[in-house]
């Protein structure tokens, strides 16, 4: 692997980005202890692995701060590797400074993710518990969260590795048969495999179907706002949104970027998506934003409806009829029930919601018909899987094992079975990691961020 | 101080708003350790003082993270309490529970410097030095930096303190005789106070005038860039820039927030100011324009005047005449050389620089000037007080041994003296923090971020 060099000693800002109180600088590598035995004021020889220590960063007379040094000596860190964590004030400058200096006396500036690289690579976690640290970095609801961490901390993987073992002694056994080829002996029940092979197939399937449910919790649940124009479907986004802001900001005492339309109910993410109004139209124009609206709510895990109060409803009604395919995910909700109280008494037969987006009333209804709308799938405690690259290799394991079961029926030869297995363990492998290249290695680490 | 309850346990995020690979979240107070055994995985009663352990966080049955904590033991810590610091993976969405976690347990978010006003309340610091720690979080340059990190190492606070210590002994001989007033005896030798006096003043003279360069090294020296319209201002601004933008972000691997016209040159930061194009006008607006450039001008440290080799030279050389008032601190230079390569020979007589601003032609001689105009200033090694409250009281100190000094002079009685001196002292106290109140506490630390 050219593009990390494992002999080099790395170094990186694992705090965020910009000012704070204090900025954390990690530094890892063959070369760390002597480097910052060179730059810090106090003798580190003697220093225990878990200890923190006060000093001076020096870089010749000039004092650079006053820091504390946190040691960990290989292999009890989080590379396996001899590192050292600078806390430092959390100027830029002096963030800059501290990088320079460490430069200066050997290290080089990590590439992105390359620290948990160094964790994978010398045994600390597998593959996909690697991922899971960038996903965790990245959750931002609690079922994102609850996902990244359960994988983190090996759920996923146990399950690969039960599948694995499994295979691996059936495969030994196909192998003794082939050793034992011209003998003509079974050593390998073809019952008891084909009854491992279905158990196998079933969990593979389950993990697989449950990408559609982890990647929606992990890039946000998408929900489609439909109506007429002037219906106040901005108006209700906007209500969603700086409701789920505001309490944010007065929890962590923070600001941060969130992506416009990403709103957390209830611990899970949703991304809504604002649409063009629907209407009756000749314009050649707008037809296509009407048209575009459909796909994206037929896409969408949820749609929901706005109705407008004050105007024709019945018009309107009709509208929702025409889009059939969207009647399952459908929550029907009338808008502006302030500037038309009687609406209430009106529609009183029919299942919809009633609020004002402008006066924020019954808002917290609305939320909790979504929540409600997709809870069903949310209940089970199973691994849920949320990288598609899992899913690939699961499906690519999937294959060969419906292979091997077909095989099996057809009384094909041990050998030929034997190819199918040797697929199925590469595919896992290079899930967790067992079978790996460099660019496998390079996608993945790419998508880190910096310090980690 | 009802605002600042000593007895609460405070938390906070101690790193920067935002994602980032790690985050540290910090605890500290009398409940500190007991909340932490509450939420930690790890037995914690015998860490011992700056030691790490790595271990769960946990709500419940619910794992909110694996972190690392590290331990600091009263008065071994940053501000003399028992404290913790969390290490957690850096999503906002695992800080936010982390606080949330701590503050169910029992701390309370921290106001803005509460851990820096609780390092001042218990000794860790005075007053002077604890400003020094949020001067030093915003310093963007390395004269600035080196500035606080002094002040914040003790070397304003040595000054004051010898400067009190001398007072302090002049005010007992003063009391003294006050107490044998009716005898009429002098313990003080009043020719040596005199000497003692003129030494403080000169000294405090140094320190306040210290002040005007201490300011404009925090907040950037400012430099006003001067000429007609369409000289080509806005691209040498540009230029420089971008030039500094390109080398912080080499280094730190960063992106960082930058107001748009403060610059780092050879370690000092400038303010650059953009001003109307100068010419003669009849127009009312663009008159008060051109004042307003003029005005900024006068206020600046440095003066770029720039010149168009394209058009005529001697019109706008004119101009420069008309601004005497700034001729001490101009720089003339000459723009838009790669279109006029004669102007080399026309003006070779002048003092003139010459450069290109759209082929960044010359730029760092421009650069050395522009240092050079100033850096006279910049090699004392003396101390440089960059705050305008130090600033205020060193003031009111030296007008009150002014007072002492005068009524030495003309033989004012002991008594009134001694009220002087007090005063004086009174001052002084206020610099370091030995003399304090609540409003003057609250109006220093409201200024830090939160989680220092």
């Amino acid at each position: 692997m050219e593009e990390y060099n494992r002999k080099d000693t790395i170094c990186a800002l694992a705090t965020g980005v910009g000012m704070g109180a204090i900025a954390i600088i990690r530094t890892s590598g063959i070369k760390a202890f002597s480097i910052c035995n060179k730059i810090f004021s106090k003798n580190i020889k003697n220093v225990k692995s878990h200890s923190i220590h006060f000093g001076i960063l020096k870089k010749e007379e000039e004092v650079i701060d006053e820091v504390l040094i946190s040691f960990f000596k290989k292999p009890n860190s989080f590379t396996g590797e001899d590192m050292f964590e600078i806390s430092c004030h959390g100027s830029v400058f002096i963030q800059k400074q501290i990088l320079q200096l460490l430069t200066e006396n050997g290290a080089r500036i990590a590439k992105p993710g390359e620290f948990t690289l160094r964790a994978f690579i010398n045994g600390k976690m597998d593959l996909s518990q690697a991922e899971a640290v960038a996903d965790l970095i990245t959750s931002e609801s609690k079922k994102a969260h609850q996902i990244a961490i359960n994988q983190m901390r090996g759920g996923f993987s146990n399950d690969l590795k039960i599948l694995r073992e499994q295979l691996i002694n059936f495969a030994s056994l196909i192998e003794l048969e082939l050793d034992f080829s011209e003998e003509d002996v079974e050593f390998a029940n073809r019952e008891q495999f084909n009854q491992l092979l279905l158990l196998i197939k079933k969990k593979l399937t389950k993990l697989i179907d449950s990408f559609q449910l982890g990647n929606v919790i992990k890039n946000g649940i998408p929900v489609a706002i439909l109506g007429a124009p002037n219906v106040g479907k901005s108006t209700l986004l906007n209500v969603l949104v700086n409701e789920d802001r505001a309490i944010v900001s007065e929890v962590a005492g923070t600001t941060r970027d969130t992506i416009e339309d990403v709103i957390n109910i209830k611990d899970i993410q949703f991304r809504f998506i604002d649409t063009a109004g629907l209407r009756d139209t000749k314009d050649t124009i707008e037809k296509i934003g009407i048209r575009k609206a459909l796909e994206k709510a037929e896409k969408a895990e949820v749609v929901i409806y706005l109705l407008d109060a004050t105007t024709n409803i019945e018009a309107q009604e009709k509208e929702i009829l025409k889009i059939k395919k969207l009647q399952e995910k459908l929550i029907v909700v009338v808008n502006k029930t302030d500037l038309n109280p009687d609406i209430y008494t009106t529609l009183k037969e029919k299942n919809y919601l009633f609020i004002s987006a402008k006066n924020k009333d019954r808002i917290e209804g609305l939320k909790k018909a979504i929540i409600k709308s997709i809870d069903t799938n949310l209940s089970s405690d199973e691994t849920i899987i949320s990288n598609s690259r899992h899913q690939e290799e699961l499906s690519n394991t999937l294959k060969e094992i419906i292979a091997v079961i077909d095989g099996l029926n057809d009384g094909i030869s041990s050998d030929l079975l034997a190819i199918n297995i040797k697929q199925a363990l590469y595919h896992l492998g290079l899930i967790t990691g067992e079978v790996t290249n460099n660019d496998l290695l390079g996608n993945i680490f790419n998508r880190f961020c910096i310090g980690k």
